[in-house]
């Protein structure tokens, strides 16, 4: 596995995939020359564009761009679930909106629910526990839960070129981080062992938490049900010079919610690499941008395409999608990812 | 140095101090002894209280645990220079509390000074710039000011034994993190080159911040008048959650305000190592506890003992405070650190 390869590498600091295609994911072309392009400049002593160690900063969105995000984002799929789940402790969400119509089970409820309903319903599932259950709570769902379009579990929809390109910058002394509009409580739980990211390298939206020492004497953080803080869009350099007190010399996101953190990135010195991931490939994956409720790719875009970003075509760029494909299709042999 | 030798250990993966004493400023004796135990234990693959190296999390406060605090915590020392320095740009400050009494240079002014007084002079003296111009602020404070007792920069006060234990802790696997209630961005600028902490390892209080686009189209992040989060008491363990998303298994504080970090971190499963330093030493550093108004120490000193935790006496466990002792004294002879 392209994962175990540059974490064993990364531990013992032998050049980065001298032996193996560190992307085999990606097809030949522009988009993956550019990044190893990149790579190999920022790690090379004695070049002009040399990034010591310790500056190695990467930040990567989630949704969208480290795994799927449609027909919605998966967490609002989970709260959904949740809603329904604790319907029973709360009778009176029955006559009570946005509750009422998840619960009736309209197929359109979504379609219908503003963001501050979602905000409602995150805040109303997301609190009243422990961060301890409610790490619980995700890992139950992430094992139970069924993606619609796959039936698969959520976190295999991860996309392999992206498992691929952080294992290959790990691998060259960098450190990646996720910004992500989606909740750290949500991703931490599963983030570590599917991306490789521990959760000290997690930032996104949170609620807020209190702590308090339980009836027993044992210490214990609630979650409470009021959001903290939204990461995404201008929030995410913000978040970034909050939890990493670095600027990132790469920056990869998927949305106009990324448009901040790429040009937060873009506007420091030396070597820059900003990439947006566009959604092209309807038949295996989905295809959208300009007009899509969910990752919406307009003005990121234009700036990408103005200031020279690297604009990944999900068709074109990525020979594999999602990790299962390799073992269905047999269509990217073991051997060519140098495990 | 011990710094040096500790990260060269932490790269190559070398079993750690293996040559060498690492805590050559801790006095033999239980203290000590009672650290070695703990991190042999935790690191012996083969022993009940192994710990996996991802969760070698040890959290340390800063004011009175890394360096000193007295007479008064020195970021406060910093916001009335700032007030001072920046008096000529605020005329109406000679008319206003708390600001006229700072610049009035009434040397009793700091006793009379109220919590919600200090909160005021660090809004308005940490605010109104972006955050780099902040950084070189505080890095030209600290390459100028002078401690009063020592006529020595404040950054020379951290203490050598903690230099040795973070480094030592590093050799042997622990990611070492600041949690302390002082300022994010007032010890990010010289924590790493100190302490060997990257900026992102540490954790404090913090201001809000504000992305923005400069008039000349760079994105910039401004620092708001208002205070956004105070990483004290209860608070420690939230922003733990927070920003590292681990439970820690070492730590390290000096006073009443570390108190929830220590329950929060005994309270996990598997070995755990809560400490407090004790300040006893009035002749080589400063002697307060129960009733000092900076660094109080009365509820965490009674369940520390109660509940065995370490309680460092400094006066008796440590050989060497200051790094200057070594250089000055000669006292603690060079090769036996070492490097």
């Amino acid at each position: 596995m392209a994962g175990l390869s540059g974490a064993a590498l990364a531990i013992s600091g032998a050049p980065a995939f001298a032996r193996a295609d560190p992307l085999p994911s990606w097809n030949q072309g522009a988009a993956r020359q550019s990044i190893i392009g990149f790579v190999t400049r920022v790690t090379s002593p004695h070049g002009t564009d040399f990034v010591p160690i310790e500056q190695r900063i990467a930040t990567f969105d989630n949704d969208g761009t480290l795994w799927s995000e449609q027909p919605v984002y998966f967490q609002v799929v989970f709260a959904l679930d949740r809603v329904r789940a604790l319907a029973a402790q709360h009778p009176e969400w029955t006559d009570r909106q946005p509750f009422s119509s998840v619960l009736a089970g309209d197929g359109s409820v979504l379609a219908r629910l503003s963001e501050k309903d979602l905000l409602e319903i995150v805040e109303a599932t997301h609190s009243g526990m422990t961060v301890a259950q409610f790490e619980n709570i995700v890992l139950a769902w992430m094992a139970t839960a069924r993606h619609p379009r796959f039936n698969r579990p959520y976190t295999d929809l991860v996309f392999q070129p992206m498992l691929e390109l952080l294992a290959y910058l790990r691998g060259n002394g960098f450190r990646t981080f996720i910004v992500s509009g989606g909740g750290i409580e949500f991703m931490r739980p599963w983030a570590e062992k599917r991306y490789g990211i521990p959760p000290d390298q997690v930032v996104g939206s949170s609620g807020e938490t209190a702590f308090r020492i339980a009836a027993d004497g044992t210490p214990e953080l609630v979650k409470l049900p009021k959001v903290e803080f939204i990461d995404d869009g201008p929030g995410k350099p913000v978040a970034i010079n909050r939890f990493i007190g670095r600027r990132p010399i790469l920056a990869f996101g998927n949305s106009d919610g990324d448009q901040q953190m790429l040009e937060w990135t873009a506007a420091g010195g030396g070597a820059r690499f900003m990439a947006l991931v566009h959604h092209t490939d309807a038949r295996r994956e989905w295809a959208y941008d300009r007009t899509s409720s969910v990752g919406k790719l307009d003005k990121a875009w234009d700036e990408a395409t103005r200031r020279g970003w690297l604009v990944v075509d999900m068709k074109r760029d990525w020979g594999v999608i999602y990790p299962f494909e390799k073992q269905v299709t047999g269509r990217h042999p073991a051997g060519r990812d140098g495990g």
